[in-house]
């Protein structure tokens, strides 16, 4: 039942600089989520070599599959794969299946065409999806642009590879105080320990004041702490349980 | 003319989950960059004590100023305040200033509620803006709640506090592919070395291919760098500059 792990590093001046949201890794997440898989870090990161090459060294031990979004691309910006490659300690090399494909697109082959056929050594790239755009992987890594349309096709296909025992959800909506159900939300953690338990208060108007969330990958056990909770409660608080 | 730099670490197993999105960092990269404060990291990280003090160590020393969201309050998923004072060694008492605004409030002290009013020993309970709220500080770490509302008035209110001198931005949009405009990019950055440059292809429809953006602290640096690229590019391309 364990699940495999994941990590999103997003390289990305624009979004530090508060110039555009992020909306790929909200995606991935309920992605990687849909497929089992749980996600455990989300970082977004400058457009800096050395920035880049700490943060794939400190993530590519620890976690199972590791995707990066943006700093793809012809221009001075675009640091990811000599990032990745310094992480990882190999030279960035030129990839004959990506120089062909460039090639096959037509035009005066420039350095900054050239550049998008870099990869780190011992990377391949790999076609999945529809858009013909290939994907750069390396070891457990996978390089992606950061622009949404690509990322999400990308991302949508790699899935497919991932895909493992789906999590189970169920959501218990209370008119009630958190602080005044916190009593009962701990003792149906320590009733089912293995539970993902989640409890959000919701600020302001609406039919519910909390949000409690129970998820396991045992649909069984997620309907028993359900009931657990359930049982503690006056009906008159649960305004509905999905 | 150097930025104080920040770094906001989102606590929330509900965003890396894909149950919600998060906004409050984009939301707070926005303020702290009309603020002047240069944002180097955005993270994500489970509702783990563990994981929190870890990152709590990395970064505190590192950037002048860090934000938490999340993660506050009466639940047993509530562990922010635990993995602050886990990640600067200290103990985790009970704040007097926040133990008498819980009371001011009403109602038995239960252990819930008692929770509220913990702190990492040596902070202070700052009331900021206009929500009966206070926040906490520690040394330069602020620790928000995660609920939107709340979020995002603390921090407009500490923005106020951390006011430097602001950035300039202009952009120029460009009706031709990014690899083509490359060599001038990559010229420009050379003969303005301090500018913050960024390319950002559009895919899809759309006016315009590529939106370059120009950045500083300095104005005029701004104007004679965004000269300095056009002067290199056929007037035909130039969709627009704002």
């Amino acid at each position: 039942m364990a699940s495999p792990t994941a990590a999103i590093i997003v390289v990305g001046n624009e979004i530090l600089s508060g110039k555009v949201a992020d909306s790929n890794s909200a995606f991935a997440a309920r992605e990687l989520r849909a497929a089992g898989v749980s996600l455990e870090r989300i970082t977004v990161i400058p457009d800096d070599i050395g920035v880049i090459a700490d943060t794939v060294r400190d993530y590519q031990p620890r976690f199972d599959v590791i995707f990066t979004s943006g700093g793809v691309g012809p221009t001075h910006d675009d640091v990811t794969i000599a990032g990745v490659a310094r992480g990882l300690d190999v030279p960035v090399v030129l990839d004959p299946t990506l120089l062909e494909a460039i090639r096959q697109f037509g035009g005066e082959m420039t350095a900054p065409r050239r550049k998008m056929a870099e990869v780190p050594e011992g990377a391949e790239a790999l076609i999945v999806g529809k858009l013909n755009f290939p994907i750069v992987r390396i070891r457990n890594l996978y390089i992606l642009p950061g622009i949404p349309e690509i990322f999400r096709e990308k991302l949508s296909a790699l899935k497919a590879q991932l895909t493992t025992e789906p999590f189970f959800l169920s959501t218990v909506y209370l008119q009630v105080a958190e602080s005044s159900v916190a009593p009962q939300l701990n003792n149906t953690l320590s009733a089912f320990p293995q539970l993902l338990l989640g409890s959000y208060p919701k600020f302001g108007d609406g039919d519910y004041r909390v949000r409690v969330t129970f998820e396991s990958k045992d649909a069984g056990y997620v309907e028993r702490a359900v009931q657990h909770l359930v049982a503690q409660l006056s009906a008159s608080i649960i305004v509905r349980i999905e």
